[in-house]
């Protein structure tokens, strides 16, 4: 490719820190090279409004961002606000798969008390045991911190419920609640669009009305 | 709400960093509320291999990103590669609307001349007009610096056509070879979005208007 040298595509070193960028960007969840070029160009010609401030926001969630050593939550503070918070109740603990999960939690804002961040889900597939899980850990926190409650918000997946499973098994003998989220029909669910399972777990476990 | 004082839902002031981020994120092309919080998630679950590189490299672009005086185009050198590059041939000057443009006409390696960026196109819908892209000033360069062929790389929209008439027009009286895109660029196209193949083949079959 002789025709090449006078051609700067962004590919060659000149001009690398736009390409480490595009590149970096890439890999998210939901951009692909094409999407994360556009994104970049969009921050670039907003440097004001938007690449400024962008640039300044990772500089401080990359100094500050640190796993809460209690329940593993992603925090840039040093203890998570959720466990520094007076007001919850320390005797309730939700047991999660993922910080993702904590979050969808929180903005649901239906449960005041404490999680505990497993980091996944049992699976043999991926090698996921007991052990990769934490859960050890989890078990002695429970009989350690006084907890009263075991809320088990996991997927409703094979791994979610394999876990639940276990889990619950391992603390049958504890006095203590253990209990998981309901399974049903959804919000805004039409009957029309729902697997079979759902509807079948839904149907089993109807409830009076009068 | 008197319960509400018990949650920490990333919306108050004690962890506003991360929810000052996803909510930049979340401005970007492509990307939502929710896709801006999984992305970031993704990264702070992978501090090392994504969230620290990508935290640099936005350092790095945010501090040394410019604008080329010469072309317009967005670099992190002094001078733009391109524009600095004494193997490109500056006789020849590809004007296009947008530095995605320029971008797309570079990944398709089909030009070894220099560009122009107008930074828009003429529309009267959004009071844009031949001050407002800075023709006068692209005009007066392709006197001064002894452009010999221009060749208006534009959308094949109506505002891209207005304007590569508009330009042709204007330089009809100069000693100058003007060309535009050939056709097999699909009309309500945009450069941006093609692919190469049909960038090329657009490319080597421009016609001359004068």
């Amino acid at each position: 490719m002789e025709k090449k040298t006078y051609f700067s595509n962004h590919d060659n070193d000149n001009d690398n820190d736009l390409e480490i960028l595009i590149n970096l960007m890439s890999r998210l969840p939901g951009l692909g090279k094409r999407s994360a070029r556009r994104a970049v160009l969009h921050m670039l010609e907003r440097k004001e409004v938007l690449l400024d401030p962008i640039a300044k926001a990772f500089e401080n969630v990359n100094l500050k961002i640190q796993k809460c050593s209690n329940c593993g939550n992603i925090s840039t503070m040093t203890n998570c606000d959720i466990c520094s918070n007076p007001d919850r109740d320390k005797k309730k603990l939700c047991v999660v798969a993922d910080v993702s999960d904590l979050w969808a939690m929180e903005r649901a804002k239906i449960f005041n008390g404490n999680y505990y961040v497993l980091g996944g889900l049992l699976s043999a597939i991926n090698g996921l045991g007991p052990e990769e899980l934490s859960l050890p850990k989890l078990f002695k926190k429970i009989l350690n911190d006084g907890i009263t409650e075991v809320i088990l918000a996991l997927n409703a997946t094979i791994d979610g419920q394999t876990t639940a499973y276990y889990i619950s098994d391992q603390l049958s003998k504890n006095d203590l609640e253990i209990t998981t989220l309901a399974h049903g029909v959804p919000i805004g669910g039409e009957l029309e669009y729902l697997d079979e399972g759902t509807l079948n777990i839904a149907f089993k476990s109807r409830k009076k009305l009068y």
